[in-house]
């Protein structure tokens, strides 16, 4: 039986285990971290950071048959909650057919994630290993480990970089000629809040919904958790007015808070502590390219192509990754470098498009949610996809609501947009978007989505 | 006295060492290959690759009162040959008042910049030192000695990484929270060729020149040496037609230069040897930022910026830095992290231009050189600047000979090429370049770019 080692024991990491196991691989999984299910034994819950899941992520688990068991950790969000800061909400469903996404904890993921994967006969996980050096042409990996700093060097017909944004492997890739790299910071960051539960079983908002308290510079977003809190995250830029840098005090934080979010607020009993407890987390873009080296090493998930949190769509590209990849390695059985070829060719522009397109996101979110020729695009395109669902397709729902291709999706809204702009330049086009003119437009830019012409 | 440490005894290594043990410092600098001067003794000359003086690199050497003596060691090139395939050559030069670049060896080069920094009093290089970690708060940097493998911990006010396209200073710096960082391979490498002297005293070709057999695909250049040979670089695409990949035989190597470059293969007598001696060469652009880490740390020349050799502007530009840095310094004497700041500030936007200058160029030279609406487009450029020396300044010679910031010679470009359009646009142009008309055309796009306007 081949031996192949997982550098990572993360979502991916985790989920990519189960998949080698069941492809006939001695799986070794190395985790830099304590196993995250330690805290299941010690009785402390720390806070964690939520995460949505959504289609792509959810077919990644049912192939391997554990779908299921993680929706029973999680909260169905069926739309968005925006919340005025007046205090007014609007609720908009993310679909026209009752579509969810699924609120849940990072933590419990992947402390599920870590039971499958350690339930798997062929798979064995190794905690506090932190990856300090690979030879690819052996292949082999040194791990080190944290308890006695004692170093030992792991031989593996390949080795899997599941392990993240900031990945050890990848910085030995960075170091081979040709490879190509690139990290970009978000001018934010954020600070984990919680709102407890109301009361027994009692949701403190709506658990039906994301909640959203957008404010150009910065935002409040709430998910809701299975134990009836809500995981809360405050969005602000790094420097400048009303930033992690200027809130420097209890009572500035406290008069920002209610200024800005002042429905929320009262739900964040801890708050000056929590916000003052660490810095604030940055988000960061990364790419690189060849997500391969020869047939001996393979970047996945955040580790190849980390991208801002905009969409929600980390760890469900991720998951989609793996089950890719699981496809071009049953392609390709004798041929790793096939698979893995084939694999980084038709998943690298999806992926490049994603990265520009949840930065764009961002920065629509950060400079124009109050700008009233963007609030008047957004309600023509809501109006179209109600009057035409079978050709106005929203980006987010198919992005969150199939599992079609990333660059598919993109290419879609783009030429969605080019009728919007054209609609946003007649005169008063809210009174005429249910016109069979429009209608034509719609179905003209659809044809040009079937052509399959490449762009 | 204080105490900084320099990593790197590279080009901009020695160079730096030099400015900041004139302001009074003790300077380290550690550099992680033997001394360059090693050849000397041992009377093995090693080859080099060539690099271009300019006056941006000479006037940072005046400044230090080190020009004249690095002129002995080059050979001045007045302008460019351009060897057709039929063996056709052309020349062009570079400015239309005797301006020069000056070739000189790499290693040559670096070996008088080393007897420099050495000279000066306050200046101490530990050879076949690596940094191997960096600790930004206290400060201090850790060498490893490649000859007994000890380490050894280094304080000191300021490090300063002058360590190239492949920094260690910068690595450490990559790990820092929001640091941004890209590096981006260029399509093609190049191979290092030799011509010998044609015979006592005498050059392969004409000395005064740079020697360019520009083939679209690929291309050869020829640089002089002042022992009468002339350093080449073959650059091909690493894959593909005509790749060095595809390249694997003596036979076939000579069978691709005789038909390329039928006036050169002659003149390089161990072509297939230094062919095969060592794989090809590969060129990266390097962007980073922060440049600085507080006052702590700063990264300098290629380490901070590396940018393809299309202009020839690498040494070039790091000098500049040393000198820019040091009218920083200067000014803010008792305050580094204002000099820091102030540096980035003013330097950053004309490396990011060049940096995507010379990717630009580079794929010209690769895709354009044949194409007739580009030699149409570079003939009347050239008729403007001699009918217009007043008006239309070449981009070459602004980048060249003059000490005008990147970022100007750039956007004067910009506005000149608009103008070159719009000529291209109209009928018969080259019979009217001449007319009142095109030179109102130069005059308001001049006046533009005196408007000094922020674009």
């Amino acid at each position: 039986m081949s031996q192949v080692v997982v550098v990572g024991g993360g979502l991916v990491g985790c989920l990519l285990a189960v998949y080698l196991a069941r492809r006939g691989h001695r799986v070794l999984v190395f985790e830099r971290h304590e196993d995250p299910r330690a805290d299941r034994i010690s009785g402390v819950r720390r806070p964690s950071i939520n995460l949505t899941l959504c289609e792509r992520g959810l077919a990644a688990l049912e192939a391997v048959g554990v779908r299921d068991q993680v929706l029973r950790l999680a909260v169905p969000a069926l739309g968005r909650r925006i919340h005025a800061p007046d205090g007014h909400v609007t609720y908009q469903p993310y679909g026209n057919r009752g579509e969810a996404i699924q609120s849940i904890s990072r933590r419990e993921l992947n402390a599920a994630l870590m039971d499958f994967a350690s339930a798997e006969p062929n798979v064995s996980v190794h905690f506090q290993q932190k990856c300090v050096q690979v030879d690819f042409d052996r292949p082999s990996a040194t791990f080190e480990d944290a308890r006695t700093s004692e170093t030992s060097e792991v031989e593996a017909e390949c080795i899997f970089g599941a392990d993240g944004a900031h990945s050890a492997l990848r910085s030995h890739l960075q170091k081979t000629d040709r490879f190509d790299y690139s990290q970009q910071y978000w001018t934010q960051g954020y600070r984990e809040l919680t709102m407890p539960p109301a009361g027994p079983m009692r949701w403190p908002l709506a658990e039906d919904s994301l909640h959203i308290w957008p404010r150009g510079g910065y935002m409040l977003i709430g998910f809701a958790n299975h134990d009836h809190s809500f995981s809360c995250a405050l969005h602000l830029p790094f420097e400048g007015e009303n930033s992690h840098q200027s809130i420097r005090t209890e009572a500035g934080l406290m008069e920002f808070m209610r200024a800005a979010f002042p429905d929320a607020v009262g739900l964040i009993p801890n708050l000056a502590a929590e916000f003052f407890a660490a810095r604030a987390n940055s988000m960061l873009t990364v790419r690189s390219k060849p997500w391969h080296h020869g047939d001996e090493a393979l970047l996945i998930g955040d580790a190849a192509h980390a991208i801002l949190p905009s969409y929600g769509q980390g760890a469900n590209a991720g998951f989609e990754d793996c089950l890719l990849l699981d496809g071009c390695l049953e392609k390709h059985k004798h041929d790793r470098r096939a698979a893995f070829q084939e694999y980084e060719a038709s998943r690298r522009p999806s992926m490049d498009a994603m990265a520009d397109l949840c930065i764009e996101h961002f920065a629509e979110l950060r400079d124009r949610v109050a700008d009233p020729a963007f609030l008047r695009q957004k309600a023509i395109e809501r109006r179209l996809n109600e009057l035409h669902p079978d050709l106005y397709e929203p980006l987010y729902s198919m992005i969150s609501f199939t599992r079609r291709p990333y660059l598919d999706a993109v290419r879609v809204e783009r030429r969605q947009q080019e009728v919007v702009a054209r609609l946003l330049e007649m005169d008063r086009i809210e009174e005429r978007v249910d016109t069979p003119e429009v209608r034509q437009m719609l179905e003209d830019a659809a044809r040009g989505s079937d052509g399959g012409v490449a762009e």
